[in-house]
């Protein structure tokens, strides 16, 4: 490592605005590399509790993670917020929709928010996402949020990087939505049915609870159910405290060996999606594979036997 | 191929229902092999309508799926529906949802519809839902449709599947939704605007016709914006007939080759997950290489970087 990265990792671990945003940035334009900055911050990391907070548009996800942040910061805990916006695979732009509402944080020093695009992932976690955390964790804030919209992959890609994750739902969205609920229950740690103050709110925290009892997990946890009013602050103390309670399990063995696991693969299926990339697209034996999957005379499991 | 495999083929190709069921399963309980039917089918395929249909839980997909089945019959096609169904990625458990809605269909010869778990990526594409659905073109069905549930990964793996996507809203969702919409709005070939007795309808429908116009498309298609009620049937025609209109696009080269590096990026993919999964949790090597990221001496990029 030269000076000029034994200087940017000093100013990181002082949470130096400007740096910290470059080096996410880079992280961000150079996927393909291992950053020799962010090797020598990530034996520093490891004290954060990492929270995800997930659920389906228009629940009002940046609402709370706002009135979260208020709520931690009045316990004298710093945060930092990765919001993955959603963002066109084509283009790669990117929106900022109503995060706006977090900027009434943005003149604390102790709160580091970051909007970032999902490039190729719509609405899911980038592919530098996880070691953005990690680079905000070997920082030194206390608390690192990673904020995504999505009812999908990226739930279970949450569940897998955070140590607790806060699914956020809304009264009222139907009984797919209900159906859904099975396989978020084993995702959310702790649910919040936020707008509470809209009819139904009763009917879908009842809905949740009973799901939850349905479901009792290994580790003996009970997710807990609550009503937020995330716009004015109500009903954000409790959640704040279910999650200290839950940060010991969230980071116990084998969650912490699954984590490490799915890192792994997926920083491994990057790299490798990167090689063949160019290979199927610019050599002969490449073209040709494509080819004869075009003219169905394999198939793609057949081609993907063929490739390097 | 044996001869029992030929027979298969044959059955599949004649449509007979419980052949086809059962390869279907098949091909989904053993994704590692390449199955000699599936090969032996491939070539057969290529003239079939695969359509995509996608949205957020709650939009009434199954219901509008069901109205176009109606009426793609009353127009003499036969019609194949893989459903997609959000199942847990941890129990592998599947829900059937509103699903139900489509067995007016059930006892119609020319009418075959299967919903298929996804494992281990809920709500999205299963791991063999590309093969399903070759399978079910290669048995002669003249519509092949795909419905999936997300937000997110999902619907990017949806286009790149299907020759067309109808991507379903509903009125009032709010501006998260709409937010979403320029992303959305490259996936979608057509819009329906479902429940469109709803109160807002109209606003909804308006501000996808603005998002379409201020993204043209390469290939001049112009994305119609279709209000329906699926449950009455009102409004589906039209949808019918942009499908037959789009079809083309659909089908030409360039999306032929961007489905044909898609579906051999997707297979291979899922074959060295499978390889690396064993290596990480069994051998010496493996088992250092996770212990390593979880104390932090690795991040996962690196870790990556070392696995075979």
């Amino acid at each position: 490592m030269n000076i000029q990265d034994e200087l940017l990792v000093a100013e990181v671990r002082r949470r130096s605005l400007r740096p910290l945003a470059r080096l996410l940035r880079d992280i961000d334009d150079d996927v393909d590399a291992v950053n020799p900055v962010v090797q020598a911050l990530w034996p520093h990391g490891g004290h954060a509790h990492i929270v995800g907070i997930t659920g389906p548009p228009g629940a009002g996800k940046s609402t709370l993670v706002s009135a979260l942040i208020a709520g931690w910061r009045a316990r004298g805990k710093t945060v930092a917020v990765l919001a993955v916006d959603p963002s066109s695979p084509f283009t790669g732009g990117a929106l900022l929709g109503d995060r706006v509402r977090m900027m009434q944080h943005a003149t604390d020093e102790g709160v580091f928010i970051r909007s970032i695009a999902t490039r190729g992932a719509l609405g899911g976690l980038g592919p530098s996402t996880l070691e953005q955390a990690g680079v905000l964790d070997a920082a030194g804030f206390d608390v690192v949020v990673i904020e995504t919209v999505g009812v999908g992959q990226d739930e279970v890609d949450i569940v897998r990087a955070a140590h607790s994750t806060v699914v956020v739902e809304v009264p009222g969205l139907g009984d797919a939505v209900q159906a859904m609920k099975a396989g978020i229950l084993e995702i959310a740690d702790i649910f919040v049915v936020n707008k509470a103050d809209r009819p139904g709110a009763q009917t879908t925290v009842a809905d949740l609870r009973r799901l939850g009892m349905m479901a009792p997990r290994q580790d003996g946890w009970r997710v807990p159910v609550h009503a937020v009013v995330a716009l004015r602050g109500t009903g954000v103390d409790p959640v704040l405290d279910d999650l200290e309670r839950h940060r010991p399990l969230g980071q116990q063995g084998d969650r912490a060996e699954a984590r490490a696991l799915h890192g792994i693969r997926r920083a491994r299926r990057q790299r490798l999606d990167r090689q063949l990339e160019p290979w199927l697209r610019t050599t002969e034996a490449g073209r040709a594979l494509v080819a004869d999957v075009v003219t169905r005379r394999l198939s793609p499991r057949e081609a993907a036997l063929l490739c390097p």
